[in-house]
């Protein structure tokens, strides 16, 4: 079967991880060649050491490269959605970082050109290709437990971002919890119907300034009658906590957080165990190189990519949703978001 | 310091379990007599065996008995806040199982009989008491975590109760989830100021026909400030499965399950472990001797119960905001409900 | 089916652990009366509060009171052997607590009395009754792992004992392993055909003058081809660890140890849990009423008890190979020891 | 900072693992050539994607290039020794997987050349790197738990090798428990001073005709007066089972499996969790890539490297005194076996 020839687009750290995974540990792709608008030696460097032959300032480059069929857009989200459209009118198959875009309007223009290009799009929700969290999905997938009634998810980050990152952000809901409203979507295999959200300065009181939350709690009702609870937290101290949870009709599955390692000491004082890994890149390493196997190979066999674009723009509607709820505490059907 | 003699009202299961704890794990009770409406030889048998000289159809007896000090209140919930008024009027401390009543104004009625007597009340939210639940109580008391930030309870029964009881049982808020509103107030030290609760019937549909739900999500907001998920199922058929946790400024305190053994058997097939144990009374076997404990403790050093009549009213009122959220779609205040 | 009359010779901690769980929990178990070589008030009071109506200085009372169907040996070691014989003469079936004597011909001499009055003996090695220790003995001994192939067992108790006991303890495997080499016939389902043992003086130097070691490893052949590992120490310092663990042909079943509570924390710092519970009463507290059910279910039903008399010789046996192959420095046959 | 040039003798399964790592992951590594005594297209086309400019089949021309510093010996057993001669002869630091050989005589020879040329020998006993097992050496080699008592190890195949390989491994304890005794010095931070080994054939009869057994169960006697338990089976069919645990004076350190997820999943029928992860590279493969940096630094910063020609040797000489143990039926001291 034919390689796909790939286009990196922006070599920051999400840019350079992905290339350095398609280099060295997926099958069936080629890197082509990279862009990166603020091209340095750093970065010429990076692709030589990787094998990746062409390294521009220009994407243009990349689109119209017959040798590349599909691109990974890894550049700043506010680029997203223009790049997808080029990229489509290029015939390219495309891999963006999540989020689409932030606002609907633009994410579904991005969505029509895709459409309407015919090629295929795979939105970055690493964490469905985590092991831990792809377990509860499948053991709900396959029906073994039978229908889904509660998701549990608890999501907190080691540390908080910088203030000024929190002044840009979208409010939390767009900015964290949008990760798990993918993942309640992709655990429950049903459409979020109605949200209730409650928010809480709690951690650091700059976060008022800027009209945001450090802590929320979201309840969330399925279109297939489960519902949802989800917790995020801006700085748990000890550790990224990912946690996820379906209970059943006939039981429940459960992921508790990949540890650092694996050992226990135990002395006069307490018994001590290892926090939750810390970092996200390493915490997700091969969820990372999972999702871009998929990519190549749905590229490859012609399938449609496990998550795409409705994934990406449903995710948003419900963190608008959730945005409106906690801001007129009220529940907020999809209904009333979606357009 | 003198003993506290004790009248055990009412020798059902509870009225014995309680009974047989005071006779043989409680230091300084001395279980004077007991009551029981439908006295028969089993009850007799009961108390001869323990060492309860006297035993009674009418709790009558017990009141005027100058030897009893307190009274366990043990009998069907519609005669709990007589039965406290008597008592009260008798001059005797109180120790009553939950709940104190349904309704508001009997409540208030026999709390306010209470205050009149200055006898002491000690509601019976056994779970406050159980090393697991208590452990995390007590981690965010401290203060060693910082102030509370998001509190989760998971309760789940492992089989649901006849459709008869449904029937009578008040709702799901009131029948169950009353028991995680204490917890709930209990682990985040704190009162609830506001509810939002979601509700399904996932399990059984004859609970449509009572207005009942078997399947709840319920969030929480905090006077102090922190936030709160509560889920309950009816039947998780895997185990009794009551998990409780507080996110904290500076850490998190969790309480897993209680299992039936701690072995692990592995084959090719797969890891094995033990399930939750299955059955409420022993779960909480060593919470309901520690309960009593305190209680005799607090009369004998003229201390004030841990629990008492107002937590019993608390969540009550907790319960009737869920019902109404439920009912309205909407959140409530607990200043909506409060009387 | 009629009660089995008991009488509890020896009122000290031991005994009155057995005396109270045979008067609350065993059914068809009736305490008759109690026999206490040192009788003062504390012993009557105990005695009348658990509604055992006759308790002696002298032993020779249980013995001939027609009553008594069965006694409950839990007196100083020096006297087991002596009063088994004395309890088998009168016809009574027994319950003798670990150790039968330290003594092999005494023993033999007690076993044989037992075997001519036609009497039932058990001897009491409660680990074999632990939910965790039983579970993992079950699941070898149904089959479904097949053949064991190795058998592991940890064995540290939390503070070593004064000097004082040490000095006249007959040595670590006597007085500590003797423990694990019963456990290791129960969990292996088979004899143990030689021991070869390795033992250091690394807690506490002052065991060098009794010719005592406070730290051992044992390795052992079992007669079904299984191996065997077992490790002690004279104190862990962070509770009582007790674990096993057989692995079989088709897999492996192991136990942990019963924690405090099921809590966790989380910090900066780390993770912390629960330390391994620390009193050996407390931990084996269920396998003490289980012990006691099963052996008065044993006299109701003239079944033979599942530990007796040779199971109490064998662990001696075991232990005397033990010292000779750690004083020789080489492996010892049990055929050598056994008399 | 200078790299260091790299040639790989080997391009086989763990050539082409080390060669993977020292291109992708190792700063500071330069792998200049390679070398494959059964060079194919396959192994140029590995080559070429790595960027590893110059393959050969000959290794002489690696020991030739003054662009290599650093070889890694990762070719047949039976070459190791004296490629190691040839590397160090030509001035190269070494890098060598185990075993450096099983003869005691051609490992010191090798020992000897490089100690003549004075370059640097690293040994590839991969398991001290992984997280788990560094941690609880670690945890001893501070001091903070005080001076080691008991070392435990289990050490557990998922299915045992071909009856082919059985045929010429040297033997269980030169093949398998290898790994542990070097684990042991690790773990207790001392010398073994002397060991009893007890083995049997309870898997696969055929292990008989090559004078082998597939179960083994080892106990050591440190230098430093701790004492040391290993048990080791060719087929556990769960996983990879591969617990280590350090006992000391002030507490105890352990590391358990690391699992193939963090799942659990409650039914009625039982409590299921995921299996050890069952391939070695996979399990260990963050720790070949800590090695390989480990020894890279040790060339770039002149450092003695932390496993070495002693380590080997001593490995070898345990594995030789556990032989005789078994065979002679006694305990054997390193003192009869080293030379």
């Amino acid at each position: 079967m034919k390689e796909v020839g790939i286009g990196v687009i922006g070599a920051g750290r999400i840019g350079k991880l992905h290339g350095d995974n398609l280099c060295r540990s997926v099958a069936g792709a080629r890197v082509e060649a990279a862009a990166e608008i603020n091209l340095n030696d750093e970065h010429r460097a990076w692709a030589e050491k990787n094998g990746i032959k062409k390294i521009y300032k220009d994407p243009a480059e990349i689109w119209k490269d017959p040798k590349i069929d599909a691109v990974f857009i890894c550049s700043s989200t506010d680029t997203h959605a223009d790049f997808i459209m080029e990229a489509a009118a290029a015939g390219k198959h495309i891999f963006c970082e999540k989020p689409i875009h932030t606002d609907v309007k633009k994410i579904k223009e991005a969505l029509a050109a895709v459409e309407k290009a015919g090629v295929k799009l795979q939105v970055g929700f690493v964490r469905r290709f985590d092991h831990n969290h792809k377990k509860v999905h499948d053991a709900v997938a396959s029906g073994i437990l039978g229908s889904p009634h509660v998701v549990r998810i608890t999501s907190r980050d080691p540390e908080g971002p910088p203030l000024s990152y929190i002044a840009v952000s979208g409010g939390i809901f767009m900015d964290m919890t949008i990760h798990d409203f993918d993942m309640a979507r992709y655990l429950s295999c049903s459409e979020v119907a109605e949200v209730s959200a409650y928010g809480a300065v709690l951690i650091d009181q700059d976060y008022r300034q800027y009209g945001d939350v450090d802590t929320a709690a979201v309840m969330l009702k399925f279109e297939n009658g489960a519902l949802g609870l989800i917790d995020n937290s801006r700085a748990a101290h000890y550790g990224y906590d990912q946690r996820t949870e379906v209970h059943c009709a006939k039981g429940c599955v459960q992921a508790a957080n990949d540890l650092v390692d694996a050992s226990v000491i135990s002395t006069a004082e307490g018994v001590v165990c290892e926090k939750p890994m810390w970092f996200f890149l390493e915490r997700y390493n091969a969820a990372f190189i999972s999702e871009a196997r998929v990519f190549v190979d749905a590229v490859r066999n012609d399938a449609v990519p496990p998550v795409g674009g409705k994934d990406g723009l449903e995710a948003v509607y419900i963190a608008m949703a959730a945005a409106r709820s906690l801001k007129e505490n009220r529940p907020v059907k999809l209904s009333e978001v979606r357009q």
